[in-house]
């Protein structure tokens, strides 16, 4: 381990992000909301803090090796996520206690989007472009961690792409690559923003609102800056330009990174991952489509724009609402959840346990079953037309198996603290899969359950965000011993 | 497939089956409870059904071969669970429908004990005889069923026993040492309920409820004569004496025919899926008696005596009752619910996904944290001194992810009938793993349910009892193909 290296790293990530509070105090200033202060202190305090820590080891020269990326990892979305919490907590409005400002800044980060605030419409401006802005901060650093950093990590199956991605790299060494890659995947994921901006404002969005929501949609995040979320605009336009860019942002961004540098598109329409992820969208919005329809929920017009956006929005995990699914009739509510554990593709800013790993266990499951059939036949696992590994399919399954593990040991712990069934399920689920809305007591927000549940519930998004062995692996004394 | 051989087999089960049901006529002709003619009729029925179907094929001198395998055990709990609704529709008391009759026959073959009927109390005799005589015939049909026959298909990692298990076979010939093998499991199998029913009546019990129980208890069946369940004796030392028979039929029947044949019984020490399954039943008291105790549910000798029964009743699958778990506070019905997806050994009479399964999902857990820590480092999984082929552990990770995905479809079309989500979650969290009790709708008993909720759950039953494989392979068109 390179403590002195950490240190620098994680200092330099505090100063920029401190650098970050700028757009905020200026639209705090724009609107004269009386936030100014809270951000300029917070700023001074971020900024301070990442100066001291970089300082003494800025001329540490070493490099940071493979191992150090579980710590930077951990650290970076903990160490901002503590950093996040300041405009909370020291603006009057909304005058966060520390709980509730860090489950609202972790949620920002992790891009879950599950909020413990409500009546937004009479929060200040800048309260709200940062929240915004905390999630699109947060679907980048995903981006690269899950494009640049876990597949060097090797989890659950994610070496897949130093096989067969382009872009991201076969050695070792963090540094030099992850630069010049991230360098690549910023200007995909800012134009890709610019326009979800444009977009939204030419559907009549305000200039405000557009860029707001243009930040929630490509990060996955969907906070919103008005309790009624996308339903406070009633347009099916609006809607139809938000499922396409949430639709976009959950593919992999390494399929976008080749799509920019060798200016092609052949290659979305031949990815397994890309295909499987249709597909199953594609099912789920029938069947959710149909059930809404057939149980009169709403006329046939209202069950396609209200359950296409929905199913959409949660199976992306980016948790928009236009209407309130968690009361929608007999397995939906259900159903919506269990395609959030699937989530988006591995790569993307979407959350759940991603596209690919689904897709692998599927087809290792198919095999199962042919070789009871024919027991001495060779029967690979293949994606498109190669072979997969089984190295990596193990990776896989100890995935999915932890993840389900993961889910219930959380649950148990939240019904520990008193809430019920439908209440815990709904809000591990959501926060595991960095999805952000629950059922039953959850339903609306986050504010009414105990700091306890708080506590819990933010330590599952960071779990979700780190695909969960990151942190175990943080807390299995081997890997501090050698 | 050899049709004609399954044709005659099948017979020959039917014959015997019908042959059962004298016992329960005896009980009927002492207790005079008016259902002596039901079941004479049954008999005959069954008996002329099995008599035609062996009748044009005994002289077939085919074998067995792996593949009927498949098809033999499918149909052996489908046509035996068929059967066996005679006497439940044809006895004036209770005089079910054909839905209810199959579901309760079911759920007496494949041991799971959940029930339509109230008011046990007021049933004739014979009829409480039959249901407890089922479970018991079930219990036996799913030890030589796990012990020597799955293990042969290869389901789901129980090629395991193959290789390491004494008694059991290595050739690909069913007919031969399946006998021999499933005469001795018939001894040990009536010695423990010897054993069980004596220690009841020594206990208290009436002879008619002692052999009733001891049934249910070795077959870990769960069902009672009474509606209250075990808690109906109100007695510590039947509690107790429960609890053992439980506990032993949740072993692997395999270490009780090492033990019978070698007189030994050191070998259950040193076995890693019982002290494995131990430990967790050890882990699961500890955690519900301390909760029970601290929530003031019960005070602390109340804690220790129903915390501890409901949890081995629950956890080894049996379902029995003494307490009404399902409004236990916090965390507690569904924790006890998942101790139920954990469930017996393999090889027992309990469901569940089965202690060694989840035993080596959990080793392979760990080696994925050690790879990441070791990337290059070659780490086998071991199960005492013995590295686990990889073969064997894929098949484990197809079982445990069928299992969930299983689950969840299941939930979800048993809500599209309209039950809220914690029924559905305990209703067929409670089938698949062969349990009984549920929650919510299901906490007393399932008669309330619409029939298309008992036909999806009567599947379930048998989807878990055959470790949804055993169905998976016979709905796969490359099975019929070659
Ligand atoms: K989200
Ligand atoms: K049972």
């Amino acid at each position: 381990m390179h403590f002195t290296v950490i240190a620098r790293v994680l200092g330099i990530f505090l100063m920029l992000f401190s650098l970050t509070m700028l757009p905020p105090m200026v639209v705090s200033m724009w609107y004269s909301d009386g936030a100014t202060e809270a951000f300029s202190v917070a700023m001074s305090l971020v900024l301070g803090i990442g100066f001291f820590s970089w300082l003494p080891f800025r001329g540490v020269k070493k490099e940071l090796k493979t191992r150090d990326g579980f710590i930077v990892a951990a650290l970076f979305w903990l160490t901002l996520g503590l950093a996040g919490t300041l405009p909370f907590m020291l603006a009057e409005n909304p005058g966060l206690s520390f709980a509730d400002a860090f489950f609202e800044s972790l949620s920002g980060w992790t891009t879950t989007g599950a909020t413990v605030m409500t009546g937004l419409e009479y929060l200040p401006k800048s309260i709200l472009w940062y929240r915004q802005q905390l999630q699109w901060l947060g679907g980048m650093g995903i981006i690269v961690l899950a494009v640049a950093i876990l597949p060097m990590l090797g989890i659950g199956g994610m070496q897949l792409f130093r096989a067969e991605m382009p872009g991201p790299l076969k050695d070792s060494k963090l540094t030099p690559r992850i630069t010049e890659t991230a360098k690549a995947l910023w200007y995909i994921y800012l134009s890709l923003t610019i326009a979800c901006a444009l977009a939204y404002w030419l559907a009549g969005m305000n200039t405000f609102d557009a860029i707001a929501h243009s930040f929630s949609t490509v990060g996955i995040g969907g906070f919103s800056t008005y309790d009624a979320s996308m339903g406070h605009f009633d347009s099916a336009l609006i809607e139809a330009i938000a499922m396409f860019f949430m639709l976009v942002a959950a593919l992999n961004f390494s399929l976008h990174f080749y799509a920019w540098r060798y200016k092609t598109v052949r290659h979305y329409f031949v990815d397994s991952e890309v295909k499987f992820f249709l597909f199953v969208m594609f099912g789920g919005a029938l069947l959710t489509v149909i059930a809404l329809w057939m149980t009169d929920t709403y006329d046939f017009g209202g069950a396609v724009r209200y359950g296409l956006f929905e199913l959409v929005s949660v199976a992306t995990t980016a948790g928009f609402g236009t209407a309130d699914f968690s009361v929608w009739p007999v397995f939906l509510p259900v159903l919506l959840f269990m395609m959030a554990f699937i989530g988006g593709c591995a790569g993307s800013t979407g959350g759940g346990m991603k596209a690919i790993r689904i897709l692998l266990v599927f087809k290792q499951g198919l095999r199962e079953i042919h070789r009871l059939i024919h027991p001495n036949a060779i029967i690979p696992v293949k994606l498109g037309k190669q072979p997969v590994a089984d190295r990596i399919l193990e990776s896989v399954w100890g995935f999915f198996a932890l993840y389900v593990v993961t889910f219930m040991v959380m649950m148990l712990a939240l019904m520990a603290t008193g809430l019920d069934q439908v209440t815990a399920f709904s809000a591990v689920g959501s926060c595991l899969n960095n999805l952000g809305p629950g059922l039953g007591e959850v339903s609306a927000h986050y504010g009414n359950i105990s700091d306890t549940a708080k506590w819990i519930l933010a330590l599952t998004m960071l779990l979700g965000r780190l695909e969960i062995f990151t942190l175990l692996v943080l807390i299995t004394p081997s890997f501090w011993r050698s």
